[in-house]
């Protein structure tokens, strides 16, 4: 197996564990959010700053602001990069690296866009109906119920947002991927078995 | 095998043919264009009438004054469902009852969106980078090289269009549907697996 696998997806699809499904199986590295840990070993920067900007919304210049003023260079006097920029770069570097040592499953952080340029890449997005994620969305994360519409949509937005600001491409538009599967469709097991049909297939080219 | 298989695709993807090959594997009806001849003869609408509205853009009012002004009511002294609405639901009646003949395999024509209440349904969207288009647009459909890129960026706007007015969802949008492949990844045939291999999963759920 010689297939680095992005996982893209919606708030409680199940990509997740999807992912970690297919690295288990694979024998290979998994990489969520334990990338950022490594990102901020890698760079220096806080590993707090990584938690804070972690597939939120930067698009706007004001939004910015707020979060880090000092990216005005109040502080030196010079414009310098602001830091959600400076994160997600590190970020990225940190994607290209792992990438570089060998096949693993990447959840989220625009790894597909981060290493666009290799040809040993299948990238995935995972979605589903409102119905299949619920009780994901409340036992996993201890959203109650009455919230649990609202905060999915939230999540949702902020990973777009995230996506598209970073990225050239459209968060959850089919031509973003080369797979996008509704989970609910063949279950998570099932859509575990899809994938890796689908690694054989282009393995097999 | 008891599902029915709706494809929708950019143009060039492949679609068509993966679809047809599908419906061979499996022994099972194909319909592409066939299906307006079948909705024309059983509306008693002029099949000319199918053909020139098929998959064609019709989200604004004037464009529909344009091509029938009829719709306004001139002919009747009262205003009438306009014609490209009539064909449509035409369309649609003859969708739904070939569905109930049994499994089936459809392209195009918001098939995915006729048969939405069903549960026996694998909703599909081919897409695929330009350059995989590139020969298939130039030696099947005849357009000369300088044309391909414009002609079949304007063939998927009118298809978007088409599917974006008359159903809820959202053409070429992961959440639409339950697969969404890049046929370039895998090539036809491999595409034409991965989704053999998806039935199966589907059906032994």
């Amino acid at each position: 197996m010689n297939t680095i696998i992005t996982i893209g997806r919606q708030y409680g699809s199940g990509g997740k564990e999807i992912g970690r499904k297919l690295a288990e199986y694979f024998g290979i590295p998994f990489y969520d959010k334990k990338l950022l840990t490594i990102a901020a070993k890698e760079s220096g920067i806080c590993e707090k700053m990584f938690e804070s900007y972690d597939e939120k919304p930067t698009s706007s210049f004001l939004y910015s602001l707020v979060m880090d003023p000092y990216s005005l260079g109040y502080n030196s006097g010079n414009f310098e990069m602001p830091l959600n920029q400076k994160v997600f770069l590190a970020a990225f570097d940190t994607i290209k690296k792992l990438a570089d040592q060998g096949p693993c499953v990447i959840v989220g952080r625009c790894a597909d866009y981060a290493l666009k340029d290799r040809d040993d890449l299948l990238n995935i997005f995972i979605q589903a109906p409102i119905e299949f994620k619920h009780n994901r969305i409340h036992d996993e994360y201890g959203i109650p119920e009455e919230k649990i519409k609202s905060h999915s949509i939230q999540m949702d937005k902020q990973r777009a947002s995230y996506y598209n600001y970073y990225t050239s491409r459209k968060w959850g538009d089919a031509r973003s991927y080369d797979l996008c599967i509704d989970s609910s469709t063949l279950g998570i097991d099932g859509t575990v078995e899809l994938i890796k049909k689908a690694v054989e297939l282009k393995e097999a080219r």
